[in-house]
C-alpha cells in the first residue's frame, strides 16, 4: 500500500491530504509551518526554512477539487480563462491535516493543496527539470565490445532488468538482449513492453529477409536484397524520423552480413574537435532525403546532424542510399559532399564501428535518431538470415522509465 | 503509357534514354546542345540558351548504371565517399538518344543523364524547391461558413476528388468530408487512402463514445466524458504531436456537443499584430504537457506557438487539460497566462470559431498542429453520440499529393 497520501509525519495532525492533479508519488518530507499572502502571490515557510511563493494564478488553476480536476481523469476541466482576471488569494492557512488552503476571490472558494506536491514543484526558486532523463553519454567501439549482456526473457517480466535495460538504452542509445525467443512476432512482445509501436508504410513489424528471386524485382528498399548497407538511420525521408528501433536476429547463417553500430553524435563531437569547416558542412547545409517508390514519395529536407537550442547534437539523418540529388547553393556542393565523406569515414572506422555476427535471439534496440545501424553484404546462396524489426519513440523509453521507477518505489513501499 | 523516357522532340535522335534515380516523370522539354569540362564542373547549354552547371561529385553520386543504383528500389548501392577523393570529369558529350555521357577518371566509367531529369534539378541558378507544398492560407469563420461540401465516397475512389480534396487540407488545414458510411471502422478506410495510420496509446483507431457509468472511473481522457472540451490539440504531451487528425461521425443525436474548430495559425497571427508581449507570451514561454495515467507518463515542454526558422508559427500546442504545473521563472509566470488567456479568448470568439453539429457520415480530416478543435458540453442522459478517429502524420498527405499528381499527369499523356 502506498503512504504518500496518509504520511504521519512530526507535526501533521489527523486527517486526509487532497489529492494531486497527477498519478505520481508526492511524499511528504516537509510540512509548511508558516503561509502568508498578498493577494497575488502566496508564500509558504517550511519546517526546513525554506520559503516558496506561488502565484494566485498559479494556485487556482492547479486546484485538484472536483469541480476544477477531474477526479478520474486527473485533466483540468476548469481552464484557467474561465476565472476571473481579478482572482486574488485573499487568505491562507494551513489545515488540520497539513494541507495548504487558499481563499480566493471573488468567487470565494477555499482550495487545499497537498503539501508533498506543493514543495515538489515549487518553482520560486528557478526552472524545476520536470522531464529530467538521462543524460546521453558518448560511446566509441572499445566502451561496448565488453559491455554485459541483459537476459531478453528478464527484460520481459522482471521490472528492475527492465528498468536497468532503458538506462543503458537512454544513455547509450541502443541496448542488445540475448536469449529471446525466435519465434515470429516475439519482437512485438517486446516493444509492447516499452510501448506504442510506430506504424510505417513498412507494416507494424518489417521483416529483414532477402528477398527471394521472384518477389526481388519489386523490392521497395535495398534493406531487402544482400548488398552492404552502410551505417544509416531508418525513415530520414519523414519529417519524424523515428525514435527508436527494434532489430530481432531470428535466424543467421549466413556468411558475411555483419551487424555494424555506430554512435551518430560521438562521430559528430570527433568532427567538432577536428574542422570548423566540416563541422559546418555536417550541421548545415541540408540533403533532401527522398523514397523511391511508385506507391509513396516522402521527402525531407535535413542537414545530416541536427542540433538543439544548445548547439550540441540531437538528432542524425544519414540515410545515405536515400538522398536525392543535393540541392544547395552551386559554391556549398564540394564541402556538403566533404562533410558526408568526413562523417561516413569516422563511422566506418575500427574506433567508432561496434561490428559483430547476429546471434538467433539477439534483439538490438536503439535510438535511430542516434545510433546508425548497418550490415556487411552478404552471399545469399549460403544460409538464411531473417531479422524483424519494428519503429517506437523516444518518449515511450522515457514514459516506461517513469513508470517502472514510479512502481518500483511504491512497492518499495509497500507492506 | 507513359511517354516521357522514349519523347520524340525536335533535335532528339533516336535511342533509349537511361533511368532516372526516381520513379517521378521527367519530360524533355529542352535538349542539351553543347557541352564542356573543365574536370571538377560540367556545363551543359540547353536548346533555350540556358547554361546548366554540375559538379563531378554529384554527377558520380546520382548515375543511374546498375553498379551505382539498384534498378529496382532505385536507392543507390554505391555511396559517395567511395568514389576516388580526386575524381574527375574527364570527358562529356551527347548521344545519339539525348543524354549526356560524362567519362570520370581515374575509373575511367562512361556515364549517361537522363537530360529531362539533368534540366529538372539543375541547381546551378540557386536553391530548387523540390519539398514545394501548398502554402498554407489563414482563415477565419466566415471565410469557410459557405464551404462547398466534399463528397464522402468520391474521396475513395475519385482520384481528381481525392487530390482537391488533399489540397484543400494542405492550404487550410481542414476538410469535411460528407455523406460517408457510418459503420464502424470506416474512419480507416478514409486513413489508408491517404497513408499509414499512426498508432498511439489509445489505439489505432480510437472510439470518442461517451464512457458507459460503469467504466467512467477508468476514463483516461476528458474525451470520454461529456464535458466541454476547449479548443485544443491532441497528443501535445508527445515529442512528435501528431500533424493529421481524422474524426468521423457515426451517431449523433445529442443535445449539445457542438463541433468547434479554429485556425491556430490565424489566431496566432492576430495577436502577433496586437501585441508584443503576449506574442512572447505563446512563443517563447514553455509549458509542460503531462499525460495522467497510471500506466503511461508522457511529458513535452514547448510554447503554446512553435515558430520555424523564418519566426512563422509551425506548430500550436494547446491541450490545455493536460498542462502539467507551469515551471518557468517565477517573473514569466503571470505573462504566461495572459498569453494563454488572449489565445483562448480568440479562439473562443465568433469571429475565429467555426462550429456546427456533426451529421452522421460527416468525416473532419485536419492538420493537429495548426487547428484546434473541441466541443461544446452535452447532456449525456438525452441521445447518442459516437465519433470513431485516428491519427496520422502531415507527411502522408504531401506524399499523397504528389503521388496522384504523378498518376493524373502520366493518365493524361497516356493514350
Amino acid at each position: 500500500m502506498s503512504i504518500s497520501n496518509s504520511q504521519a509525519t512530526p507535526g501533521a495532525m489527523a486527517g486526509v491530504l487532497p489529492i494531486t492533479p497527477d498519478f505520481e508519488d508526492w511524499p511528504v518530507h516537509h510540512q509548511a509551518v508558516g503561509v502568508s499572502t498578498d493577494g497575488n502571490v502566496v508564500s509558504v515557510t517550511w519546517d526546513d526554512g525554506r520559503v516558496s511563493r506561488y502565484h494566485a494564478v498559479w494556485l487556482r488553476d492547479n486546484a485538484t477539487d472536483p469541480g476544477s480536476l477531474n477526479p478520474v481523469t486527473r485533466e483540468q476541466e476548469r481552464p484557467p480563462w474561465s476565472y476571473p482576471a481579478d482572482l486574488t488569494a485573499r487568505h491562507v492557512q494551513i489545515n488540520a491535516s497539513g494541507a495548504v488552503i487558499v481563499s480566493f476571490e471573488p468567487e470565494g472558494e477555499d482550495i487545499p493543496y497537498h503539501p508533498g506536491w506543493l514543495r515538489g514543484v515549487d518553482y520560486s526558486g528557478g526552472h524545476r527539470d520536470d522531464l529530467a532523463a538521462e543524460a546521453a553519454i558518448p560511446w566509441i567501439a572499445s566502451d561496448l565490445t565488453a559491455a554485459p549482456a541483459i537476459d531478453g526473457p528478464g527484460f520481459l517480466d522482471d521490472d528492475q532488468c527492465t528498468l536497468g535495460a532503458l538506462e543503458t538504452l537512454a544513455r547509450r542509445g541502443l541496448v542488445k538482449l540475448e536469449g529471446t525467443a525466435t519465434a515470429e512476432g516475439t519482437v512485438q512482445r517486446y516493444a509492447e513492453r516499452i510501448g506504442t509501436i510506430r506504424n510505417s508504410n513498412f507494416g507494424l513489424l518489417f521483416d529483414v529477409v532477402t528477398a527471394p528471386l521472384a518477389s526481388r524485382k519489386t523490392a521497395n528498399s535495398n534493406a531487402y536484397l544482400s548488398v552492404e548497407l552502410p551505417p544509416h538511420t531508418d525513415l530520414s525521408t519523414r519529417e519524424y524520423e523515428p525514435g527508436l528501433q527494434l532489430l530481432h536476429c531470428r535466424r543467421n547463417t549466413t556468411v558475411g552480413g555483419n551487424a555494424v553500430y555506430v554512435d551518430g553524435f560521438a562521430v559528430a563531437e570527433e568532427i567538432r574537435r577536428r574542422d570548423a569547416d566540416l563541422w559546418r558542412a555536417i550541421t548545415e547545409i541540408p540533403w533532401t532525403f527522398t523514397n523511391r517508390s511508385t506507391a509513396t514519395d516522402y521527402r525531407w529536407r535535413s542537414p545530416l546532424v541536427v542540433l538543439d537550442t544548445e548547439g550540441n547534437p540531437s538528432e542524425v539523418r544519414m540515410t545515405t542510399f536515400l538522398r536525392g540529388p543535393l540541392n544547395v547553393p552551386f559554391e556549398a556542393v564540394e564541402l556538403a559532399y566533404a562533410g558526408l565523406r568526413a562523417f561516413q569515414e569516422l563511422a566506418n572506422s575500427e574506433r567508432f564501428r561496434l561490428t559483430f555476427a547476429y546471434q538467433p535471439g539477439d534483439l538490438m534496440i536503439f535510438d535511430n535518431r542516434r545510433i546508425l545501424h548497418g550490415r556487411g553484404a552478404f552471399d545469399e546462396a549460403i544460409g538464411d538470415r531473417a531479422l524483424q524489426g519494428c519503429y517506437m519513440e523516444r518518449e515511450e523509453v522515457l514514459s516506461r522509465i517513469r513508470i517502472l521507477r514510479r512502481n518500483l518505489a511504491t512497492g518499495s513501499r509497500s507492506g
